[in-house]
């Protein structure tokens, strides 16, 4: 469906008209994490789990998953969505601050990995994927992301290594491979947000200094 | 503890030096509603459960907490910290904005009640409960809640019915009643939200438009 012209199906089950929505025994739900953890609890047999059985280890899943959701996307767009391109000092801030969420994320992952919490990809790193498949738009539209490749990073070069390999994980898990759309697709679309004239909830809530809608 | 000097104990826990911080078998938790479900998964057997037993159920509940959370608080903030108070237009908008938010919130509650999801208490109304419990500071500090009385309401006469039901509940919870501070413990910390001169770091966040830190 396109967000920007809502059709009536979408708003009647969701009054907010975001994606994505569930429909579930012709009841809805909405809020991505919300539907996240329902799938997990209708579906208990299907692995790999989203959440771990510990229920410390569910918590800190928790923190960490609404981390993304609170503290990087919309640092993510504060970065993607700043303008003017001229004002060095104020885009070299908005840039900061999302490297150093990412690093603030990139530390807590488990040592070996590759996905966050080990072995397996949980609830955490599929919540994070989509951001990290357009990582690219940074390189694009704003003079490229300030991640620190290999041999950069100096006294977190540590921190950096770790977060490649996770990024490496989750670009070439199979179900998240087929479910991205190509690049061409996304040009366009991200192109009105780099300009800041998205016209989407979340673009407007980042020009008012808000957090996801 | 005094969230204005954080004590090092606080810090060390949890780098973001948010209350509330739970130390569990030494390891920390925080964010309010993650500590919420890890005590549910916890300890199982204590009731009254903080989340149904239907999936779908469970899901409904998370959303309406996140509301809170998302939603509500922000506005509340909005609304409880705006100024200058001459700006009558400015007051009326962040005002009505509020009383909306409650509507909405108000509109999904099961239609007996008392409480949210019905005869028992769970998470939303927990999450919920401090802030109705403060909603005096608005007749206090910012000429009246708005929040329609017994009798108006008008064409939402029946919501506002339930919404009062509900806050009759919340307030006569007895585990409510015994953790709350009296009424002139908090005017000297209103005060400085009302004026916006408060310094925690959710009027910070407010005053930067942003939401819950």
């Amino acid at each position: 469906m396109n967000p920007y012209h809502k059709p009536e199906s979408l708003v009647k089950l969701n009054p907010r008209g975001l994606v994505p929505t569930l429909q579930y025994d012709n009841k809805p739900l909405y809020e991505s994490t919300v539907i996240c953890e329902f799938l997990e609890e209708a579906y208990p047999d299907h692995t790999p789990h989203l959440l771990p059985k510990d229920p410390y280890d569910r918590a800190r899943t928790r923190i960490w998953t609404d981390f993304m959701t609170t503290r990087i996307i919309p640092a993510f767009h504060r970065f993607l969505q700043f303008q003017p391109m001229s004002d060095n000092e104020g885009l070299r801030q908005v840039h900061e601050e999302f490297v150093a969420k990412l690093k603030e994320f990139a530390k807590e992952m488990d040592r070996e990995g590759p996905f966050f919490l080990g072995l397996e990809p949980s609830l955490v790193d599929f919540v994070v994927a989509p951001w990290v498949m357009r990582l690219w738009v940074f390189d694009y539209y704003k003079g490229g992301s300030g991640i620190p490749t290999e041999g950069e990073g100096g006294g977190d070069q540590n921190i950096w290594a770790r977060w490649r390999k996770w990024v490496n994980a989750v670009e070439n898990r199979k179900s998240i491979r087929e479910t991205i759309s190509d690049r061409e697709h996304y040009l366009k679309i991200y192109q009105r947000y780099a300009d800041n004239t998205a016209m989407s909830e979340l673009a407007k809530a980042t020009r008012q200094g808000r957090g996801v809608p």
